[in-house]
């Protein structure tokens, strides 16, 4: 019986860039986050503290900054895969990087002016190692709320059950989704289509349940984006809990509310195409 | 010598209130955090435990739901003013109530669905008490960006001093402001003219100092709104600091930038009308 | 009637310094965060974005990581003095520094080996103007609890109030204090005396209100500590709300609690000698 | 090819509850966060809203706060533990049940007076299914450096890289670590035992990477723990980056240190007894 070093890796995480493109005085601006993970043949430094075969973090920041400068930032699963690429190309001890972005998005206000938008976030993770390439996009942030067509009951009950049934309530969630494609496509025209599928689904689903909004979320996506293969959605259940006025001489006919922070529900869930090759290491 | 009880106050800080209004199928929403604060003849529970000039903060926040149902919310300012209103005038222990409030807003999908805001928040503060009524607005969270027309020059520099001197730079800052008013205005007109006239400012600003876009800011909103007698700022240098490139052969002319945390400038003043009659205690 | 510049201030926020001290294999640190503001002859940066009396932000933090090398940092107190006054004797145009500083404690683990404490800060302020120099020390982050010896009854009702009167509950608070000095003092005595007389009358005192344990906290300090002539506090009540266990057929004489995040009581007050002289200015 | 529900999941997150034990005047405290995950037979629920087979997260939550009286909380995986029995033994629709425990400490200071600790948090994560259960225990939030014995050279170079190579460096981290046990053991004893294991490696470790102090801690917990069966660390680099001081016509012999919020390494590491089963779904 021994001690052995199991899966490990190492990067540098949270590396903010910021990339303005000026075409006169009129700019395009690029704000990310970016956070890189490689493995490999690392054993050496976990043993014996023998870096050799280390590429630094700092040198993985550097690298995210002169690319930002030499190749431009536009789509972020094209960013990257040029970083994931380059770190399992030029590294030979290096066998697989993942590359996560997270990219604040800014509204336009002027030629070289802009507002940045609020809480949500758009996200990319790319895996490249000598197999292959996967790349999973999502969104992070993104609170929807139905004041209405949501209902809950017929549910199980037991011994510890106090919850009444309700035929009407409001439904919100802070939607965190990530998709899964089968390939490369055009990641400009993607990224919209999924966000608006999503809300679609959301806004126009009567719900019976978060679990029955959730699968409708990802389906879809799935029907209308023939690109992505498979949706991972993790749904908190932000209550909205009716507030009782009776003791006041007050009805509450699903007018005020308590927005609860903690505790909360959360619904998590797959949506994929059957024949989708199964690929947990893409997320 | 003696010890003595000073200045004090009391509340309920924080009541989540969500109220919808429904009209038929079209629903209305409004997201206040509401925090309440009331002053008076408070001695007897400091002094001796004795609580009977204590209206309990639970009380403060079933208040805040039942005027909700009894009243609606429209603007917050009026919500508030209500509120600071009924605690003066119900309790006769207390003489002064301060009522905060931070809107959150949420963008229509459908008739009854809602998309939250994000980072951005709309505030008030109210005070009542015996000698009167004060009303502040402001906002919060609004994160403003100039990718150009921005220098920084000609600054005292002593033997502490390495920055070097630039005619081109980022600025950008998350607005904090709170304005005064001299009397009640049309505050649903308001608000957004406020708003505007800061980032109005705030875009069209050749910017030697982020004192200079401050005190513009300022003067713009007394110039553009009567209603308002003051203005209060403080705006967050968020540095953008370029990235040198030069140890990878490439140059940086304004191109890449990080996005620094922290340290950070911080930038706060008043900008007022000269014949505004003082009073810090609206604030 | 003209618009005017009103109070303003600039400076560099949260520099963040850590200092070791190594006398040999035995090493000592100090960890903090440190807050700069100045204020004086600033107007022509404001109106005219002219900054030749603008002492940069960014030569602040270089001042703070150079003198923590020069002079060291030992007190907290002390070294936000030396700061200050360093600004307002060197810079012609600035009249007032104001200097904040948060200091992290670490528990030492081995010779240069040490543990973060977690959530407490100890906290200085320290204003050096032409007229004179304040010093107020503070501490943020003691989560305090009773589980008993605290009731809450006798309170004024109205018809809004709902509360049940108790006899018995949890009282916790997370305490935010900050005291003034009539003078300088030694610093590294003063404040593990103040931070002990905070903990034992918030332990000792049989509550019948949070505003009781309140004064009877800043009393003790005044009582125990000749050095200190204002004591701030601001205590929020962190609410343990009793289950209702009864749907269970059980009974829970105060042994199961929700603790809750919002809303919450917040109570502030002042206890002070009653010939201390009044300077808000200070805190 | 069709569209089908693939994994998921869902249960009652961050239920916080607070259980005192009163043996007359001496008291004891638990503290914990409590997230429950629930999985099985839940696709009627997702593809059509029929939730006869799903048990509320609210009745989840009062499970909680029910079993928190009826047995008492003493170490939280047998706290877990218990949680998740039950659910899978008692809904025929649910075959695994996850429950995550973060545990609040708190220092006594009187025999019902308590002061919560900071950062740190002991956590464990309990798995139930059909084919067996899992305990998997850890900690987070616990800070540790060194500001000696910590050297980074060797390493590959390649283009973009600048740092400079030190033989003397500050290593620092926020340890979040979790282990995996074979079997149920002496909760409260193995507990402080992984603790001092983890912190003890830290400390003695002269360091030449951070991985190699990632290696150090998760054997000497293997070494001295017989049962645990696998460790896995996540270690950000927290950079104490030192401050060029010669502009001012200072040396810093590693002494004056910047406390850098982002970017951040990050290390990430198993170690395991070579015979140890694999049980990803553990974690």
């Amino acid at each position: 019986m021994g001690i052995v070093l199991g899966p490990n890796r190492y990067g540098k995480a949270e590396t903010r860039v910021v990339r303005v493109v000026r075409d006169g005085q009129r700019h395009e601006l690029r704000d990310l986050n970016v956070s890189v993970s490689l493995s490999g043949d690392l054993d050496a430094t976990h043993l014996a503290g023998d870096n050799a075969g280390v590429l630094p973090t700092d040198t993985q920041k550097n690298t995210v900054y002169a690319f930002a400068k030499e190749h431009g930032i536009d789509q972020p699963e094209d960013f990257a895969l040029r970083l994931a690429r380059h770190f399992v190309a030029s590294q030979p001890t290096i066998h697989r990087a993942r590359v996560h972005i997270e990219q604040h998005s800014w509204q336009r206000l002027g030629p070289h002016s802009f507002q940045r938008d609020g809480g949500e976030t758009r996200t990319t993770t790319v895996t490249v190692d000598t197999a292959g390439e996967w790349v999973v996009s999502g969104l992070a942030g993104l609170v929807l709320l139905n004041s209405t067509d949501s209902e809950f009951w017929g549910y199980a009950k037991d011994g510890y059950t106090t919850l009444p049934e309700t035929r009407d309530r409001i439904l919100a969630t802070a939607v965190d989704a990530r998709w899964r494609f089968a390939a490369p496509t055009d990641w400009a025209d993607s990224y919209p289509g999924v966000r608006a599928a999503l809300v679609a689904a959301f806004v126009q689903t009567y719900s019976l349940s978060l679990q029955q909004t959730l699968y409708a979320m990802g389906r879809r996506v799935l029907e209308e984006r023939p690109e992505v293969v498979e949706v991972r959605l993790a749904l908190p259940n932000k209550h909205h809990l009716l507030v009782d006025l009776a003791p006041f001489g007050l009805d509450n006919p699903n007018e005020v509310f308590v927005a609860a922070d903690r505790p909360y529900g959360l619904i998590e869930g797959t949506v994929l195409r059957s024949d989708a090759p199964s690929y947990d290491g893409a997320f």
